[in-house]
C-alpha cells in the first residue's frame, strides 16, 4: 500500500479506480499489453463469487466440465454472425512445438463453437436432453482499450452452456439463469441490478436474443455485469447438433449460452467503493472481520493479545484476521483495512480489555458514527447483526444512488442533458437507426429493454414514433 | 457406455485405459489433436481433488492467485536451462487483433519466469516473505505422442510457487508440500506413492533439485504423480527478485515451485481399476454411492421408490444418487455404475423393502462375497462404515500390489529382467552415464531416490562401484 492519499472520485473516477484497484493489491498489470494479474486478495474475492454462482447452478442441476482452451480457425466460421463479432478480437497460434501448424488455431473468445461440435457428438435422443454444462475457464480477447477487471486480454468467467429440446425450454433456462444472476448481484454482492432483454444491436454474436443484468457504477455509468442467451438454433445448425425426439425425428437442438466474469469484480468496486478505498459486501469478502491491536508497551501487548485471541476464537465463524504486523501504527493499519474494505474492525486496546468489550467500526459508516463498543458476551451473534445490517445498508445506498440518477425526460433535448450525469428510462420505438443517432448525438447506447415495464405505450424519445417499450439509455463501461 | 465388454488389462492395458476413460464418461477427445474435453463425471473428481489439496495449501498458509495465460517469448529465455527443457514444447501466439505482434506470446508451459517477474516487482523487504502463492491453472506443453490425462497439450494443475529468504526455508518448503502430496495421495486418493529426490537427469528444467512421488500403476509401470522443486536462486537471478534483509543488504530470494495436475486422474483409474471399470476411492468419487431400485410392475414400483428416498434421506451426508433412468434392467445399471466405479451399490426391491433392509455392493469385492444386508435402523453410520473399509481396501490392495512388485535384484542380468515386470530398488553409484546405459538397455529411468533409505552402502546395479543410495528405476508413463 501506499502513503500517498487515493485520488478522489471527484477528482478523477477512473485514476480512482485504477489507484484502487492496484493499491488495494486486487491485481496488477502483467507484462503483456492489456493482460493483468489478479492477487491473492484478488482472487479469494472471485473464489467468493464462483462459490456464490456455482452453489446456484448447481441446486438447478447443472455441472460443470472443462472444454480445451484451443480451437480450429475454422470453427469459427462456421455460424456467420458469430465470425463476424469475434475475428477482430482473435489471438492466433500460428506455430506449436516448432512447427508451423497447417491449420491455425484460436484461443477461445467464447466456447459456442467447440461446445457445439462436442454436442453433436454426445447428443444421441431426446433422453439425451437437457444438457446442462457450465464451466469456469480463461478466455482471451484481444481488446484495444484495456481497464484492469473491465476489459482485459485475458479473462476470466463461467461460460453455461445447455441444450434442449424446444424453443420453450431453451427460453425458460435462459430466463432461469438471469434470475440466478439478479438474485447473486442483489443478495450476495449487495449490487442492485436492472434485468432485461438487449436489442437486437447489442446482442450476443450468433444469439437468437440476449438478456443482461445491468448495473449502475458510482460515476452513473452502467456496467453490463451478467448476460444471458438464447441462441436459438443457430449453432445447433452450424454444428449439426441434432436428436431423435420421441417419434423417431431427427430434431435439431435449441441452446442457450450464460456468463458472469471477474468484470464483476469492477461492478463491486464502482458500486461500494468511496474516497478511502474499497467497501466489500460481507458476503462476499475475502476478509469480514479484521481485529487491530492497540497498545503502547510489552505489558498493554501481552494484554491486549491475549485478549484479541480469545476474541478470535469466539468469531471462528466469520473469516476474520488478527493484524498483527509490527511496526506499523493502528491509525496506519485503519487506513490499510479501509483501502481494503474489509466490512468490519474490530479495535481493541487496553481499555477495552478491562471493559471486556471491543470496540467495532463498520467500513460503510466513517468516523465516530460508525462505531460502537460490543460486550464480548453473545459477541458472535452482534457481529452477525451487524454484518448483515452492513449487507444491507450497502444495498440500499447502491439502490438509492441508482434511483437518483435514473432520469425520464420529456423531450430529446433533456435526454441529451440527462445523459450526461446518469440513466434515461424511455419509451423507444425499437428501430435500430434511432438507437444508432442516440449513439452518435451522446455516446448511451440501449442497456436493456427491462422484464419489469410500465405497461401502455408512449412515444419514441428520439423520432417521437409510437413506442410500446421503455429502455434504459446509458453511457457504459 | 456401450454394450460391448471392455478390453480386460490382460488383453490390452493401454486399450483398456483408453476405452475405459471414454465409455465412463470421464473425458473425450478434443478436435484438436492431443487435447481433451474433461467431461461433468471427470470434472466432479478433479473437483474433489481440487479441495482436498487446496485446503492442505490454505492450512499450511498458502494464498492462490491468477497470473496470465501468455508470456513473452523472451521471458523464457532468462533461464538457460529452463527454456532448453521447455522450448521444443511452445505453443505460440503469433497473431493478435489481426495484426502480427511485434514479439510472439506463448502460451504457458508453466509459470515460473512470468511470476519470477511479478515477483520481482512485489518483494522490496524481509518483510514481504515468504510469498506463498498457489494457482489452478491450464498450461499447454507441444507433446507428440498424447494419452487422455496422462499426457495432453493442454492440462490443468496446480502450480505453487514460493519465494524465500534462505536456502534452509525454500528446502523446507519444497519438503513440506511433498509430504502434502503423499498425505493427500495415500490418505484421499488411496494411491501409495514413494517421495523421494529425482535424479539430475530427471530433475526439472531449472531447478537445484526436484522431489517426486511415484506410483506403480496396475501394468507396474510408474507413474510421476506430483512434483516439487527447490530452484535455489537460478529464477531469483534470472529475474533479479531481491530483498533488503535485516541489515538492509540486498539479497536474491530463493524459490520453489511444485505441482499436480489432471494426470492424477490417469493414477486413480490405473491404480484402483479392474476389468469392470474405474473403481473410485470413496474419499474423492464423485458419487459414494448409487441407489439402484429394482421392481417388476406398477406397485412394486410405487412401493420400492417410496422406500428409496426414505433411505437416500437418511444418507445426506454422503454424495448419493438414485438410479431412475427408465426402460434400463438393474443388471445394466449394475455394470454401468460399475463402469464409473461408484464404491458403493444400494439395490433395494420389493423384498427389501418387506424386510427394511437394503442390500450393499461394494465395487472393491465382486459378486456375493461383496454384498450385505444392512438393516435401515443406523443406515448413514454403517455406509460411512462400509465406504471406510472400502477406502482403507483400495489403498491395501494396492500397497500389497506394489510390494509384489518391487524386485532387489543381485546383478544386472536380473535387473535387465525383473525390470520387465516390476520395478528395481537397486543401489546406484549416481553417475548420469548408468542411469543412460541402463535407460537406452531397458527403457527404465531412476523414478527417485526415496526419503526412506536403508542405510549403509552397496554397489551399483551397473557398474559395480561404490553407491550410499538405493534408487527405484522402472519403465514410466
Amino acid at each position: 500500500m501506499s502513503e500517498d492519499k487515493l485520488t478522489t472520485r471527484k477528482e478523477n473516477y477512473s485514476e480512482w479506480y485504477n489507484q484502487l484497484v492496484l493499491r488495494s493489491e486486487l491485481a496488477d498489470y502483467a507484462p503483456v499489453r492489456g493482460c493483468m494479474i489478479i492477487r491473492p486478495y484478488g482472487w479469494a474475492l472471485w473464489e467468493n463469487i464462483q462459490q456464490a454462482l456455482d452453489r446456484r447452478f448447481k441446486e438447478t442441476g447443472h455441472v460443470n466440465a472443462a472444454f480445451p482452451l484451443l480451437i480450429p480457425k475454422s470453427f469459427l466460421e462456421k455460424e456467420k454472425e458469430h465470425v463476424a463479432g469475434f475475428s477482430p478480437e482473435l489471438a492466433v497460434v500460428t506455430i506449436g512445438g516448432g512447427e508451423v501448424l497447417e491449420e491455425p488455431l484460436v484461443i477461445r473468445p467464447t466456447s459456442e463453437t467447440v461446445i457445439g461440435h462436442m454436442y453433436a457428438k454426445w447428443i444421441k435422443s431426446y433422453r439425451d436432453l437437457p444438457v446442462l454444462i457450465n464451466q469456469w475457464a480463461n478466455v482471451v480477447r484481444w481488446e484495444m482499450r484495456t481497464r484492469l477487471f473491465l476489459r482485459t486480454l485475458e479473462f476470466f468467467w463461467q461460460e453455461g452452456h445447455t441444450a434442449h429440446a424446444s424453443y420453450q425450454e431453451a427460453e425458460e433456462e435462459t430466463l432461469s439463469i438471469l434470475g440466478q444472476y439478479t438474485d447473486f448481484a442483489v443478495n450476495d454482492a449487495a449490487v442492485p441490478v436492472i434485468p432485461g432483454k438487449k436489442s437486437e444491436s447489442e446482442k450476443f454474436a450468433g444469439a437468437l436474443h440476449s438478456y443482461s443484468i445491468e448495473a449502475m457504477m458510482g460515476d452513473t455509468r452502467a456496467l453490463q455485469a451478467g448476460t444471458s442467451h438464447n441462441l436459438g438454433q443457430n449453432f445447433a445448425n452450424a454444428f449439426d447438433i441434432r436428436y431423435l425426439d420421441q417419434n423417431n425425428q431427427l430434431q435439431y437442438v435449441w441452446t442457450t449460452s450464460w456468463g458472469v466474469s471477474t468484470r464483476f469484480i469492477g461492478a463491486i468496486i464502482m458500486t461500494h467503493g468511496d474516497d478511502q478505498g474499497l467497501i466489500l459486501p460481507p458476503k462476499l469478502a475475502p476478509i469480514q472481520v479484521i481485529i487491530v491491536p492497540i497498545y503502547r508497551n510489552d505489558q498493554e501487548k501481552a494484554d491486549v493479545l491475549d485478549f484479541v485471541h480469545k476474541v478470535k476464537s469466539q468469531l471462528g465463524q466469520f473469516r476474520i484476521k488478527v493484524d498483527e504486523r509490527e511496526g506499523l501504527s493502528p491509525g496506519f493499519k485503519f487506513n490499510d483495512w479501509e483501502l481494503k474494505g474489509v466490512p468490519l474492525r474490530l479495535e481493541i486496546g487496553p481499555k477495552d480489555v478491562e471493559k471486556e468489550i471491543v470496540t467495532a467500526a463498520r467500513r460503510d459508516i466513517p468516523g465516530k458514527q460508525g462505531k460502537c463498543g460490543l460486550p464480548i458476551t453473545n459477541l458472535a451473534e452482534q457481529v452477525g447483526t451487524l454484518l448483515d445490517e452492513i449487507q444491507l445498508s450497502l444495498y440500499n445506498r447502491a439502490l438509492n444512488f441508482r434511483q437518483s440518477n435514473i432520469f425520464d425526460p420529456n423531450n430529446y433535448e433533456e435526454f441529451k442533458e440527462v445523459i450526461n450525469r446518469g440513466w434515461a428510462f424511455s419509451w423507444w420505438c425499437g428501430e435500430k437507426s434511432c438507437e444508432a443517432v442516440i449513439k452518435e448525438d451522446t455516446k448511451a447506447t440501449t442497456r436493456n429493454i427491462p422484464l419489469d415495464q410500465p405497461g401502455g405505450t408512449g412515444t419514441c424519445i428520439r423520432c417521437g414514433k409510437n413506442a410500446d417499450k421503455k429502455v434504459y439509455f446509458a453511457r457504459a463501461y
